[in-house]
């Protein structure tokens, strides 16, 4: 009888008969490989597999950097099309002097010149084990400090329970108190013996009543983790009262428990996160250096196509009208000495899915319906620049994010440039379907009002406070139309070519939104064509 | 019928005949003043109040520098006395070349000379709402950045449970997951009817489904929270199956519960936590810059007078004996042109109860057995400097603490100096009486040693990356004798002065440990003094 194959001798087979790139998805797939993640990329082709062999990268987004990068290193000739005039897609920093355009609208960003006075209008995180992202910051020298999510000195708001803002020491200490009390009673009533014998029935309660911080009866009735009654927040010159503790019925009765009392419970947004110093663009900066040759800026792709034996990209500059390029490019392949039929062995894809799937192709049936089925989100982000950083004065509030159930959703204190004069706030990170809508439908000066109106809910006087702003509704944007991908399921039609042509983006990741969803499908798709390349194409 | 006094209305009588010392204490004990804390000092004394009026200060730890900067600010003519050759006290940040002296040893700190490879061997957070030190931080120009308490990519370690460490995120994910279940289980088994009403019910079945991540059964069965199986933490490429739970029994057998995993729920261990860049001691240099030539440094004060006007402090620099110099002072004040006995309108003592408790003085019995019943905390720190940043490269550890039940009982990361060479590992920190007590007695390279062989059970390998270390058994130092004194509450004797002489430190303070208790003792001193004086002495 033969031995039951391990899952090692499984992968090893799936290796020699799929290559590298299957192998890579199967270990995702079945749980093995390194029990720890490293802050490197872990990643590289094998250098001069690739010379002679030209590739299309379709964006210069954060997939299109990596895929060129990697490919660079192995030797591959790249050409990144990129249709904006800038790097970097989604990782948009805005500072002094930015123009941020929308399909309708053009703002001039008006903070302050200074190092400190920034907003990341798209990604702003790196969790800790985001590493492949990390280890390109490693690898570059991109300096890091921590992101901040989980500030118990921030506030939780809804606008029909308590009497305003309420810290979020409060609601999340109380909340545990209240968990534990309730536990402790159903174990004291014998409710979970079936459950918890004897020894773990004490050991439970033992645990609760640290959990919870319970008084002696098991009860809760407040706990200094909730902060003090006084001048301080803590105890000061002697040991003082606790504050009240809020009311269960109105705890239950808010919405912060559906996601916002847990953010920071999720994988992706526990601490530690971290951020790039001075702007989340210093990744793009990086990446920039070293492939920004390879990058033709203001490149509109208007066909993908696959030939007998390559792939063939019609692209227009954005300063001419497609028709002309489309004609031109079809006769003659270039016009006034620029290319504008991109003739490569291979493409990789990483054009948003909305924006993707309005180019003309011939791609299968199968891989335009995969493309068609991807959703993007109608994310907001607004930046406030604020004369003073009142949060931290008024209320030690040192980065983090204020939660309400009005439309902007979040209020962001900047994790950086502490006690320094002025500051940038997120006045709005809104993502729900609705209000991401109706936000994205204001023009950006109605979009700023409205942000202002609700941020006095909770900061009052924060109209005053505030000198200038900006808003980017990803979805009003041309080459983007969307936040990032609804489904944290990619289409698995995509995860395989489409002839020569092989697609990536965060889209094609279970981390959609997040640097490493793109960097991971960039190495995908670039291990399964140096793969092929390697097989003799 | 008079109308009853408001808060207020008391308050402010307590200042018409008491003063504003006595009213500052008094707000902090009635829970009153404003609802928020500011991120700046809000302390100011009337500039020119002091002129004329000499107070010598006793220790140039963080309460003494805080007295003679506020002092001197408003005119006072002040000296302090600082037994040892610099100043900070507790603040102490270890760098290459110093001298670590203890009553039996000294160490000499083999670090690289880097601005990243540094030991806070003392205080090394400041918690949001410790705003009197954070307001000293920003009027200072000191630059911080977050500490990190809270990472659940570090370890809980339990020697008899468990197979080695496990990561936080899942002894968290899960101990909240098994709490939800058990309680869902409760309150559908109607064991909580008489707390929970019908809406109740199944509004907090809905909270608990969120806060444990149940599955639709209401049972937990982990959750992508605690990390999935395969290459990364997180999902990758495509939702992967998530880590299976720890087993319930073995988490309520481990010690994880008794405190570490409630650790950063604690008001003082709460994100968001800040350090200065570059070290804690940044603080102390802040101070000194602005008082030094205040500072005598070297003295060691061998009495502590009252005299029928003022106080006399008796003491001989470090120099020569106590015997001589308390000989020479009695009779001439002076001594080769250095004062040994500073005659004063005032005195401010910080010096730490244990060393205070033997110092000769004329204290009433009530203040010296005061003085007597402060017990300090057998604290023990250790800094060793890794070759490799092997807790970021290989387990993608940012920052934050692992936890075991060893005598070592924390490993700290350092939350700077990210990807960078090397890196100063906090290799335990030790406040438990009988841990503390082992490792104080020990040497200091017995500590070391000791410290790498628990650090082992970690982090296999821990002690072939470790190049050098350096320890602070803070008993065994001399003029300080401890840690921090163990009750919250400071003898309520010691908040009035005896006779001219007022005492404060943190020993003051319900804030034992911690420089905010320091400089809130420092300020109650310098306000009661100030009112004296302005009362006409």
């Amino acid at each position: 009888m033969q031995p039951k194959m391990t899952k090692r001798q499984f992968l090893q087979s799936i290796g020699a008969v799929s290559g590298v790139a299957a192998m890579y998805r199967s270990m995702n797939a079945l749980g093995m490989a390194s029990p720890v993640a490293a802050g490197t990329t872990q990643f590289q082709l094998t250098p001069g597999t690739g010379n002679g062999t030209r590739v299309a990268i379709l964006g210069a987004g954060v997939s299109g950097l990596v895929a060129a990068y990697e490919l660079s290193k192995a030797g591959y000739d790249c050409t990144v099309l990129e249709a904006t005039d800038r790097a970097g897609g989604r990782n948009l920093t805005a500072r002094s002097g930015d123009v941020i355009e929308e399909e309708d609208s053009r703002q001039w960003v008006d903070f302050d010149a200074e190092d400190h006075l920034y907003a990341n209008l798209g990604p702003a995180r790196l969790p800790y084990h985001h590493t492949t992202i990390l280890g390109y910051c490693r690898e570059f020298g991109v300096d890091l400090e921590v992101f901040t999510n989980d500030n118990r000195a921030a506030f939780f708001h809804n606008q029909d329970r308590f009497d305003g803002p309420v810290a979020a020491r409060q609601v999340m200490t109380d909340t545990r108190g209240y968990i534990a009390e309730l536990l402790a009673k159903a174990v004291n009533r014998n409710a979970l013996d079936s459950e918890l014998t004897g020894e773990d029935k004490e050991l439970i309660l033992n645990l609760l009543r640290r959990y919870g911080d319970l008084d002696p009866d098991d009860l809760y009735v407040g706990s200094s983790r909730g902060g003090h009654l006084g001048p301080h927040v803590h105890a000061g010159l002697a040991p003082g009262e606790v504050n009240d503790p809020l009311d269960l019925s109105q705890l239950l009765r808010s919405d912060f428990w559906q996601y916002k009392l847990h953010f920071s419970q999720f994988l992706d947004q526990n601490p530690t996160l971290l951020q790039p110093v001075g702007g989340m663009d210093a990744i793009v900066a990086a990446f920039t250096e070293r492939v920004e040759p390879l990058i033709v800026y203001g490149s509109v792709v208007d066909e993908i196509r696959n030939t007998p034996d390559g792939v063939r990209i019609v692209f227009h500059t954005s300063h001419d009208s497609p028709d002309t390029t489309r004609a031109v490019a079809a006769v003659y392949g270039t016009y006034r000495g620029i290319i504008r039929a991109l003739e490569a062995d291979y493409a990789i894809c990483t054009i948003p899915a909305p924006v993707l799937r309005d180019i003309p192709n011939d791609f299968s049936p199968a891989t335009q319906s995969a493309i068609a089925s991807i959703e993007f989100t109608n994310a907001v982000k607004i930046g406030f620049q604020a004369q003073r950083r009142f949060w931290e004065e008024d209320h030690a509030i040192y980065g983090g994010i204020s939660w309400t159930d009005q439309d902007i959703t979040q209020i962001w204190y900047p994790p950086y440039g502490y006690h320094r004069d002025k500051g940038i706030v997120v006045g709005a990170y809104i993502w729900d379907p609705e209000p991401g809508l109706r936000y994205s439908e204001m023009t950006p000066s109605d979009r700023l009002q409205a942000a202002i109106a609700e941020g006095e809910l909770i900061h009052p006087g924060y109209g005053d406070e505030m000198e200038s702003g900006v808003s980017r509704a990803w979805s009003k944007v041309r080459f983007q139309r969307g936040g990032w991908p609804q489904s944290y399921k990619p289409p698995a039609r995509l995860t395989r070519p489409d002839g020569r042509i092989y697609f990536a983006g965060d889209q094609l990741s279970a981390l959609p939104g997040w640097q490493e969803g793109a960097a991971l499908a960039a190495h995908a798709a670039v291990a399964a064509i140096d793969e092929r390349v390697r097989m003799g194409g």
